[in-house]
């Protein structure tokens, strides 16, 4: 049987003010989308950091999960007033938000019945008929409502229940990427660059990246690709190039 | 003369494949974030991460112009094919692609005439009617179109300049905020935070993270408010209830 993949695409949304007012950094967009390409061929192509606000979480929900194969959103899962990406999910799909059977369960037994108080019972809340995505490390899962997989912020949580996410997930077209590290300065090889970028049209993606490392100026080029024959393709026609200029390539 | 201060707010829009790729980890969005509150009094409300494509960046500059006080843009100014920002700036507010005299004459100085070659003076190209935020780490400037400040990507370089956009900001109503640490679940407090922050309403915001220090889980509560009085308030009300609870506030 030919089964041929296809390019699958994924939006990332970031539910937290920490994010937004700057007091916290972010580590989970890189993670979740490097874990995505490498482990399930998936391309994350937007990202969006919005407020705890219900309309506005509801609003790009809808546009996300309409517009990309799937949309990760992060934070508002736990048990704080604050924490309202499951009834606002809920919301943009018009489905009840009411607590998920073995969810409530899970918490139970973790917490136990005596200890188990209604912050802890939120978080069994979730939209009718999302699907868990089981938590290793603090129980309280995580779910899927239609094309939306909602992970916690904390990022060794989300990191711990990542690969739970995969059973849900179509593979698609891995995304190939090598680099080319010179010391050099972006606008001394930028017209080479475009000349190559244009003979690879939309099969390659070059970027050019400035660095500076002991001291010096460099560039990396990283050269993205689905198909490994055109990105050696198009490395071997970078470096040729860079040679050309008498540039030296870094084994960095 | 009474200068009563409103309240301002902004976007950021990141573009760059090498952010959404995760290959790089993104460091402007915090210190952007920061800067903006600390020194303007101006609040960031959203945040959008796109790819290097011209439909997509004309669509997030008008959406986010238009809804937002202030939009900053990082990355894709420099010399490189990959370098799109300019034009799809002036795009998306239909005015000319074009050199600006003064950065083209700050470039050529900059290089000297024998090596400002064409990479180069790409980056003297902005949208008609721009004005200049200079770079005092590597000269190429970048801009301001309407609303919307353009900056490059590179962190050292970008944090360099971003006193230079203060000139163009309208200074608005500063976010105060302060932290409460003690050693104790979300789920253990997360009804009184709950009645606090009904009480306060919109006029504070609470929000609660979980830590891992030392081996030990704790929460960080933070107050946010652009009113000092009632972040006080807020603050000693937090306080006293966790007391109740006989939990330590920490000194972190």
């Amino acid at each position: 049987m030919n089964k041929k993949l296809k390019k699958i695409n994924a939006a990332i949304l970031i539910i937290g003010n920490e994010i937004l007012s700057g007091r916290t950094q972010d580590k989970n967009i890189s993670f979740i989308s490097n874990w995505l390409n490498s482990k399930c061929g998936i391309s994350v192509k937007e990202v969006r950091i919005v407020q705890d606000e219900e309309k506005i979480i509801v609003e790009n929900i809808l546009h996300l999960s309409k517009k990309f194969n799937y949309v990760f959103t992060t934070g508002g899962i736990g048990p704080t007033h604050d924490d309202i990406t499951a009834e606002s999910i809920s919301k943009a799909f018009k489905v009840k938000y009411e607590y998920h059977l073995e969810a409530y369960k899970i918490l139970e037994k973790y917490y136990g019945k005596k200890k188990f108080n209604d912050g802890r019972k939120k978080m069994a809340k979730m939209p009718r008929g999302a699907k868990l995505i089981y938590n290793p490390s603090s129980a309280a899962p995580g779910f899927i409502t239609k094309n939306v997989l909602s992970l916690p912020g904390v990022p060794s949580i989300l990191n711990s229940m990542i690969e739970n996410c995969k059973k849900y997930l179509i593979k698609g077209l891995k995304t190939y990427s090598k680099t080319v590290n010179l010391y050099t300065v972006e606008s001394n090889i930028s017209r080479q660059l475009g000349l190559i970028q244009k003979k690879y049209k939309k099969f390659v993606d070059i970027g050019s990246y400035p660095f500076f490392r002991l001291g010096k100026i460099g560039v990396a080029i990283v050269i993205r690709s689905s198909s490994i024959t055109k990105l050696n393709s198009a490395k071997k026609d970078i470096i040729k190039s860079m040679k050309l200029k008498k540039l030296q390539i870094l084994k960095i």
